[in-house]
């Protein structure tokens, strides 16, 4: 997606060859301009599929989901991070390794809003190695509800999750891919 | 609101005088379409003032922050919530009091993202005894910002926070005010 990819041209920054910082339009303030924009194109590209519930995880890819919801005009559901595995039996959970964070965590949704059956769109603001992605088809898995696939704003493709994801059978759709980065030599994209 | 206290009399579950749970439309899994409808009218109730940015903290407050953003056509902003005190320089924090959960946490904002002189317009799903709120007012003061006001979804009015920090100066438009509640008798609009 063009709009997305100048965007992360103009004002994303590159840390090193592993971390590029969105913070000023998706991660921690928010465009939510683009994040329309980013809806719509989801809303085109999985217009062949019946989409039931968006599903994403806190926090940065709730207001994304949401505009895709609404462009769906469905509820969304975000998957809540909790640090302890003292949970009550109404929900299902999955165990997340995250890299960035060096630690890992569970996440859950309550039983009631997931249901068997029900046709789910994953939507969320990064992929990079898929841990977080795999936690939320698991959490799909776990309820019997259908997974039509995945929209990501930004996926770095370098890091795998994704061509790893798809060689499982996961649709995915990235609306910007990124091949490579440096901060010397900046974004490459696919 | 008319809708909302609709919404919450037929899809809110009182689980005590204290406690009303709403993640089947706002908390957890979210109506998106309710969402943009309080956003709107946030709109409406604010069309006198400058609003530069909308102001929120995570995770439940990211959706209809989005979207108040959306109509307003500035930026949203979350704080974040982080659970050690060993954060940069480039931050603004504030300290918070959560009674629900029982302990106490840290607030953050990237100092590049809130300035002197910009128009603030907070929002947030609850008002009960305003320690979020003052959190994000906190942060605004250390930035020099103006704060033109804050919308909450619903306020437990019975539990005065919002009207201590009306009567510190402070516009609130609450959009559903409860007066009092019980599992008995259930929900009491103001």
């Amino acid at each position: 997606m063009k709009l997305l990819e100048e965007r992360i041209l103009r004002d994303g920054i590159v840390k090193s060859s592993e971390i590029l910082k969105v913070d000023s339009f998706i991660n921690h303030q928010i465009d939510p301009v683009l994040l329309k924009e980013m809806a719509g194109e989801w809303k085109r590209l999985y217009s062949d599929c019946q989409v039931d519930k968006i599903l994403t995880i806190e926090a940065s890819g709730i207001g994304v989901a949401c505009f895709t919801a609404l462009a769906f005009g469905v509820p969304a559901l975000f998957a809540k991070k909790v640090r302890t595995a003292n949970l009550s039996g109404d929900v299902y959970t999955a165990r997340v390794q995250s890299f960035t964070a060096g630690r890992e965590y569970d996440i859950m949704v309550a039983r009631q809003y997931l249901h068997e059956g029900e046709h789910i769109l994953i939507i969320d603001d990064f992929l990079a190695r898929g841990a977080a992605m795999r936690g939320l088809v698991s959490l799909c898995g776990q309820a019997g509800a259908i997974v039509e696939g995945a929209g990501v704003c930004i996926e770095k493709a370098f890091q795998n999750g994704g061509n790893d994801l798809r060689a499982e059978g996961l649709r995915i759709e990235a609306l910007a891919k990124i091949e490579s980065m440096s901060v010397e030599n900046g974004i490459k994209f696919c």
